[in-house]
C-alpha cells in the first residue's frame, strides 16, 4: 500500500486554516503515529499526551495544534491547525478516494436482476449480485455477491459491501454503509412451546434503517415479528453485533463489536454500548446512557447513566466493588481473627 | 410492508374455535401490540398483564381470551379464543405465505451443479448456488449464493437462506431452516504443539442435524475431528452461536444468540442456554438444565438445574450474591467500625 | 462418511516408529474414542487418564504408547508408538486428503477475474469467485463465492474456503487457511463526533497476515486506520473472533472463538486467549500470557502471566475469590452475629 502523496495536495485540502512552518520537498509515502513514523511519512499530534513525542518523531510532515510552538527539524514541515485529528481525517478521506475509487454506475453482466425490480441508472451493481422481485435500488453501490430480497429498498448513496444479505421487505436508508457479511432482516428468534415442540412464530415484519447508519461486518439484525426493527439516523454499529427482532435503536448511538441486544428492547438517542455487552429483552435504555463493555443489562437503564458489571450496576459502584473484591481474601482472614478475639473477651455473665 | 388482509380470511383460518363479538368492516393493514395499534390494525391479548390495555387499544380487530368479558367499541371486532397467541401465529403464518411465497421448483440458470450431484425435481435452487460433487439435495429450497460441499446432503423440506455454507459430507435434516450466512461444517479448531508450531489436527468428521432444526444467521457449527457434531431434532439455534467440533446437542434445546459451546461438550434434551453464555469443553449438561445469559460454564451441569454467573453457580446463590455484592462497601465499613469497637473493649488480662 | 481404510496403509504412514502387536484382518470403517469405538474402528490412547479404557475398547486397531504393556484381545491390533496423538494426526491427514482431494488448478468458468489481476497458473479458483483489479493470486486454492478486493494478494499454498471476503490491498500469507464467511479487511470502527454526528474516520490501511495463519469461520479482521493490522506467523484464530483496526498479534498465538480485541492492542508471541474474552484498546499483552475464557482485559498484561475475571486479575486470585464469593452469604450472617455478640459485651465505661 505505497502512497505517493504531495504536500501541495495537502495544502489544497486544508486550505486557509493551516499555517506552514518549515519545509519538506519529497512526496509522502505513508501515514504513521509519531513514534512509528519514518522519513517520508505524515504524522500528527491528536492527543496532547503525546506532545513530547513530536520532537523525536522522524515524520517528514506533522499536523500539530496551533499552540505547538517548538520548531521543526531541518527538512521537516509542521502544519499548524485548530484540529489536527479532523485535518488528518480530511486528508485520509482524499487518499481513500484515490485508493478506492467509486465504481462507475452500471450493472455487472453476471448480476441477476429479477424482471420487476427497479435499479437506478446511477446505481453500481457488482458481480454475482442478486436483486429480488420488486426490490428498489437507488443511486447506491453494491459490491460483489450481495443478495437483496423481495421488495427490499436500498436508498441513494448507500454502500453495500461484498456478501451482504438484505432480507425481503427491508429498507436501507440513505448513505448507509453495510460491511461484508452482515445480514439485515434474518428471521427473528421466536417460538411457542406447543404439542411437545418449539413451534416457530412467523416473523412478518422487516428492518428499517434511517439515514447514515453503518453496520459492521458479519453483524445480524433480525426482522420484526410484526412492524419493524428500527435503527435511528447516524447510528454506527460495529462488527458481529446481534440485534434481535423488534429492537428500536435511537439516533447517533454507538454499538461496539459483539454486543447482543435481545428482542423488543429500545435504546434512546446517543446511547453508547461497549463491546460484548448483552441486553436482555423488553428493556428501555434512556438517551445518553453509557453501558461499559461486557456488561449484562437485565433491567431498564436511566438516561445519561453509566453502568457496568454482571449484572449491570452504576459504574461508580462497580469500580468500588472491583477494588473491594480483591480485598475479600484479606477480609475473610481479618474476620476470622476478630471472631477469635471476641471469643477471648470476658462476657457479661 | 402494507397488508390488505380480510376478517373473512381470519375467520376461515381460526374456524369454529373462535367467537366473534362486534364488527369491523374494513381490511386489516397491519399487526401491532395493544398500545401501538391504530385503526385498521389487528392486535391481541397474549399476556394477561396487558389486560387493562385492551380497553384503550385503537386496534380494529382484537384476539382476546375466552374469559375476556368487556364489550368492543363501535366498529371494533373481538375474536374470543382459547389461545390468542397461537391464533395470531396461525394468522401470521398465512400472511407470511402470502408475503413470501414459496419459490417454484427448479434450478436457476446461474446455479452450478457438479455432474455427479443429485438434485430432486421438487427442489428450488436459487441464483449463484454451488452444489458440489456427490451432494444430494431433496425437496428443499435454496436461496441465492448457497455453497453445498462434496457429498453433503440436504433433506426434504429444508429451507436454506442466502449465503449459507454446508460443508463437505455434512447432513442437513428434514425441514431445517438455515438462516443467512451460517456455516455448517467448518473445520474444528484443533492443534497439537509440535516442532515449535501449532500443527493442525485434521478434522475428518462431519455435522449431522436431525429434523426441524433451526440455525440462526452467521452461526457456525464445526465438523467433528472424527465422527459427527450432532444437533438433535427440534433444537432451535439463534444467530451468531458458535458450536465447536464433536459437540452433541440433544432434542428441543433452545440456544440463544452469541452462545459459544466448546469441543466435545454434550447437552441433553430440552436444555436452554441464554444469550452470550459460554461452555468449556468436554462437559455434560443434563436434560432440562437452564443456563442463564452470560454464564460461564466450566463444570458439568445437573439435569433440571438452573445456573448463572461467572463461573456458573446455582441461580439462587447467584441472585443472593448479586444482592450481597452491592452491600460489600457497607460491609467493609461496618467491619472497620467493629474492629475499632472490639479493640476498645476491656480484655481478659 | 463411511471409510474403508487398510491397516497396510496405516503401517506405510507410520513407518518404522511403530511396533505391531496382535492382528486385525478387516478394513477400518471409522475412527472413534476408546469408549465409543466399535468393531472395525480405529482408536487411540492419547491422554494417560483414559489408560484403563483401553482394555474395554471394542476398537479393532488401537494406537497406544510404547509403555502400554497389556496384550490386545483376539482379532485386535495394537500399534505401539512414541506419540499416538501425532500418529493419529498423520493418519487423519491421509484420510482427509482422500476425502477432500485438492481441486485441480484452473479457473472455474463462472469466476470473474478483472483484466489487470494476476492469477497463478497453479491456482484453483472456484465457482462465482470475484478477483478485483490488480489482485495477485499465487498457487492458492479458492473455493466458491470468494471475493478478493482491489490489489489484494493471496500467497502460495493458501486455502480460501467458500464465501470469504479479502478486502482491498490486504495481504494473505503463505499457507493461510481462511474458513468460510470470514472477512479480512473490513473498515475499522473509527468515528469522531463533530457537527452533531459521528463522522467516519477513513480507514486507509490494510490487513497483513504472515505465513501459516488460520482464520476461523465468520471471523472479522478490520483494516488499519493507516498502516497495517498484523497477524504473526503460525497464529491460529478460531471462529467468530473480532480483531479491530491496528491490532498486532504476534507469532504462534491461539485465539479461541468469539474473542474480541479492540483497536491498536498488541499481543506478543505465544499468547493464548480463551473463548469470549474481550480486550480493550491500546493495551499490550506480553508474550506467553494466558488469558482465560470470558476474561475482560482492561489494562496491560505481563509476559507469561495468567489472568482471569471481569475485570482481569491474576488467575490464582480469581480462583481464590470464586471460592470466597460463595461464602459471602455465610460471612454476612456470621458478621451480623458477631456484631450482636460485641454489643452484648461489657464496655469500658
Amino acid at each position: 500500500m505505497a502512497l505517493a502523496y504531495t504536500t501541495t495536495r495537502i495544502l489544497e485540502i486544508l486550505g486557509d486554516d493551516c499555517a506552514a512552518v518549515g519545509a519538506y520537498e519529497g512526496t509522502i509515502q505513508g501515514i504513521a503515529s509519531l513514534s512509528e513514523a519514518q522519513a517520508g511519512d505524515l504524522s500528527f499530534l491528536g492527543n496532547p499526551k503525546y506532545r513530547a513525542s513530536v520532537a523525536d518523531s522522524q515524520a517528514s510532515v506533522l499536523l500539530v495544534p496551533q499552540d505547538y510552538d517548538a520548531a521543526p527539524k531541518s527538512g521537516q514541515l509542521f502544519l499548524k491547525l485548530e484540529n489536527p485529528s479532523f485535518a488528518l481525517a480530511l486528508i485520509c478521506r482524499d487518499i481513500e478516494l484515490s485508493l478506492l475509487p467509486k465504481p462507475a454506475a452500471g450493472i455487472h453482466p453476471t448480476a441477476v436482476i429479477e424482471p420487476d425490480a427497479e435499479v437506478s441508472s446511477e446505481a453500481s451493481i457488482g458481480a454475482f449480485c442478486y436483486i429480488g422481485p420488486g426490490a428498489k435500488i437507488g443511486a447506491a453501490t453494491l459490491s460483489s455477491h450481495v443478495s437483496v430480497g423481495r421488495s427490499a429498498q436500498i436508498k441513494d448513496g448507500a454502500l453495500i459491501a461484498s456478501r451482504v444479505s438484505v432480507g425481503d421487505y427491508c429498507v436501507i436508508g440513505e448513505r448507509n454503509r453495510l460491511l461484508p457479511g452482515c445480514v439485515i432482516g434474518s428471521d427473528g428468534y421466536g417460538y411457542e412451546y406447543f404439542d411437545g415442540a418449539h413451534q416457530r412464530v412467523p416473523q412478518i415484519g422487516n428492518v428499517v434503517t434511517a439515514a447514515d447508519v453503518d453496520v459492521g461486518a458479519n453483524t445480524t439484525i433480525d426482522r420484526a415479528r410484526f412492524g419493524s426493527t428500527q435503527i435511528g439516523a447516524g447510528t454506527k454499529i460495529d462488527n458481529q453485533v446481534q440485534i434481535a427482532h423488534n429492537v428500536r435503536v435511537g439516533q447517533h448511538c454507538l454499538i461496539v463489536a459483539q454486543v447482543g441486544i435481545s428482542g423488543s428492547t429500545t435504546l434512546g438517542d446517543g446511547v453508547i454500548v461497549g463491546g460484548q455487552a448483552g441486553l436482555a429483552g423488553h428493556l428501555k435504555v434512556g438517551s445518553g446512557a453509557m453501558i461499559a463493555g461486557g456488561t449484562a443489562v437485565v433491567s431498564d437503564i436511566e438516561a445519561q447513566s453509566k453502568v457496568r458489571g454482571y449484572p449491570a450496576m452504576p459504574m461508580m459502584l462497580f469500580n468500588r466493588m472491583a477494588v473491594l473484591q480483591r480485598k475479600l481474601p484479606d477480609l475473610f482472614k481479618r474476620f476470622d481473627q476478630l471472631e477469635k478475639t471476641v471469643k477471648s473477651l470476658p462476657s457479661e455473665s
